[in-house]
């Protein structure tokens, strides 16, 4: 029998271990079920946790560096301006860009303005010319002028003559653009891991670098892109963005396991429309800007040539995460994992106790029962 | 009584169940105390943990392309530059940009700029002219030449005539540009959970963008912004920003919950200056950048108008995180919440054992001592 | 001896609490092993989750904007080129970005071109010339003209004079660019904290700014960077740099302890080339981008001069991670912490019950057997 101790004083003392009594109970079904739960806790550690979704790792952001270059030239020859040859230096505007980089593709040009004074065009006809008032067009001077021969509308003070909203070009006057072709230099770094990673990656060589172009199965990893194959893969029609313009997104993904080194993670492209196509909510479609070249004439007079430019803005957006084993997500995940293997049995402890046959008999072994109220009946 | 068991050899038996024996004390005090403690550590995970943090949720961080389009003109009649319509393609400088625009308020011109000799200006007066010296305003050729009727001053070789430092127009050129609208188009993603959400959101049709304008309180969705509530949402009065320019941030918030679905996140929207405007430690303040306007004069001269551009750039800020229930994380915050609440007996254990009355009794049902030095005693 | 309690029926009666039985074994052996266990899980908590990891504090990604102001001119007197002055406004292209500035310090003119017709160069030349065959330089017309005295080319469709490939200017036609001076202001905020930061410190005041430049000893938080200074820190030469171009990295790291304060947040300046000197895969080494500058003569013909720009690009690259204390992940790294802490007895026990010499003294006091086979035996 339990015999009392002499030494209740010195229950903290440093030399103590205290363990808990416990019983075994050797019960076929019992053990089986509390070893399945283990079980079942263990493959989620082993086979989610851990090899799913690395739960053991630190993770950092990418932080990116882009450049690109364009490369190719189109020969337009349409009624609607002379024969002309387009390259990289009319066509990319700006010609660099941080992220992106933009190709005209359609244009409605006004050239030969300078701030004078002319008729307002259709679409922006007012009632009353009145002078000083601000219309889209620029400012009425309050005369009434002749449009064309049937037509008066109000004179304004504007970049004269005004842009005319004439139908845009179709087929695009630079749909010959689709055969451009994109070079994309990304560096990337994590700066947690110290790891300097770029898209061209090492085992490229120069001659493969001069002849490739991307393809999803058999170049996955040429940084070399043809405009028209970044549009199809982004399941879009290059021919009819051409037109009006659009938001094309490369995005690269730099998700890396480190854990198998720096030299095991590849870029993995992917193509996506970023403008919206649907035309219920859609101001202003596609995409457009507009831009001016400024030119003096002999005389001193600051003349300008609007350009609306429609093209195809490329956002290059590099994201991902690295992940490295770290000692702090691992001691987290195996604790919470651990935490929950701890309720095995606990859940096990209450099947015995309440839905066992012979639960009475394992409550007489495993439960002592002290009633504060009544003492002496219990430690008699 | 415990009886010896015949079965030590097999302890490790696989279905062997091992359960701890316990003590159940029928007290209302320490109960209650217990339930307390448990009560206090669920309602940490549940409110807290759950619905103010949403720890259960895993993240990832928003990727996002941004398009602005600013609409508006300005027409200026001052005394130091003839009448002049301002468009679009005159004060948006670049054309576009790609996370941000900048609107030209006020501007420093110098036209007629030629690579050629002409004398220093007041700001860069040297004692002693020397021929090749390089001062602020270009290269000195040694000679000393008049600069005004009064004024002697050396001259140099630079884009002549030098920019001269005259007072900023207050108000700013292009105060008008306060009126200006500019729609932005922002598209995000969140990778990890393939959402993708546009800031022109579905409900929102074509004839609402045509006239709407954001308010925080009626249009809080309306993705046209008036750049003087721009500049009032931040705080800050537009006209006085204009003279010298500035940095105005928009923030775009698209922090979602994301278990309730994609079509419930918005973006919210808010204004910061990101420039200082506190004089103590204000080198260059406000924001201005020179670029050049290039002719080439009949004879095949090289000509240049020279711009000190004051104007208000904007930035847009996308930021949030999405949260998506995640099983890893879920464990991880259960698994901790249950070890704290695993402590509760370990608290109430030492309070029972220390301060209750009948510590004694307790000690004796609980503890059982075993003296390694003295076993005979106790094994007997 | 324990007795039988009466009230097996109320097991789960809310007052009752349920403490397990425990025997303490006095060894000083197991006591310090016990002990050992327990101080270097404490140690590991303390030491390295707290003070080096800093887990106990919830994290949030900078974000930033930058604004950069170069300043600095050259003057070049060469063969190719007639003397010249540049300034900022010539040499920084585009005259504003965003994350980055690019200074142009060597150059390939193409002066004078028009759209017309004029002969292949040397590098694009044909066997036989096809009317309308897209080449590397234009369109051709068929005819084959000469190209000088002795060597006869296809002639082409394009923007002509083409630019011929001539040897790049060696040393940089700007190499002077070196001592240029950049001043970067960069307004951070970590939104989750509500914390903003701007690189100007509000410690400096503006005559240290006016003289001050970066130094990493000296001056490690003045915003102003010689150009020259930023290549050596990156361990490259500026002038080597300077002849074919290529990209610097500003890597500004604004990771911070933000329980201390954010006024003792601090940017850390760090630079490193981005693209690959590496001649194995490096297609266009260096970086250079073409644009024009467009010009029209009297009689309305449009001419261009066609730049390509050599030059060096800067990325500002602001990245960082804000740390401050969070409920959450104390909670979190505390759970964690305790279960791998639980697991101390666990690995007493399984050593005191396998290797210990007592062990069977420790089992008979410890362990209770219950066989569900053969329950008579126990129970009685």
């Amino acid at each position: 029998a339990m015999s009392k101790s002499a030494r209740f004083g010195c229950l903290c003392c440093t030399y103590d271990y205290e363990t808990p009594k416990t019983l075994v109970i050797q019960s076929t079904k019992i053990g089986c079920m509390f070893r399945l739960v283990q079980f079942v806790v263990l493959l989620y550690v082993v086979g989610y946790v851990c090899v799913v979704r690395k739960a053991y790792q630190e993770r950092d952001s990418v932080i990116s560096s882009v450049t690109t270059k364009v490369k190719g030239f189109a020969y337009t020859n349409t009624s609607y301006m002379e024969p002309r040859l387009w390259d990289v230096a009319d066509y990319v505007i700006p010609p660099q860009g941080e992220n992106s980089f933009y190709v005209l593709t359609n244009v409605i040009m006004t050239p030969k303005q300078t701030q004078s004074r002319c008729p307002e065009v259709r679409h922006c006809l007012y009632q009353i010319c009145m002078p000083l008032r601000q219309t889209r067009c620029g400012i009425q001077t309050g005369l009434c002028v002749n449009y064309s021969a049937t037509v008066q509308t109000c004179e304004v003070l504007s970049w004269c003559p005004l842009e005319e909203h004439t139908k845009l070009p179709k087929p695009a006057l630079l749909n010959a653009a689709a055969d451009f072709t994109v070079l994309i230099k990304n560096s990337i770094t994590y700066p947690k891991f110290k790891v300097n990673r770029r898209s061209i990656l090492p085992h490229i060589n120069s001659s493969y670098l001069k002849k490739c172009e991307f393809n999803r199965s058999t170049d996955p990893y040429c940084p070399i892109f043809r405009l028209k194959n970044i549009a199809s893969e982004a399941g879009e029609d290059f021919q009819d963005m051409a037109v009006k313009g659009g938001i094309l997104g490369i995005f690269i993904d730099w998700s890396c396991d480190l854990d198998w080194g720096a030299h095991r993670c590849f870029p993995k492209y992917s193509f996506r429309r970023l403008d919206s196509k649907n035309p219920v909510n859609n101001v202003a479609p596609g995409y457009n800007f507009r831009f001016a070249k400024y030119y003096q004439t002999p005389d001193g007079q600051e003349s300008r040539t609007l350009i609306k430019a429609y093209g195809i803005r490329f956002d290059i957006i590099v994201f991902g995460t690295g992940g490295k084993f770290g000692i702090v997500p691992t001691i987290i995940n195996l604790g919470a994992a651990l935490t929950i293997l701890g309720l095995a049995p606990k859940v096990c402890d209450w099947i015995l106790l309440t839905c066992s046959s012979k639960k009475d008999l394992y409550k007489k072994n495993k439960i002592t029962h002290l009633n504060d109220d009544d003492t002496e009946s219990v430690s008699n």
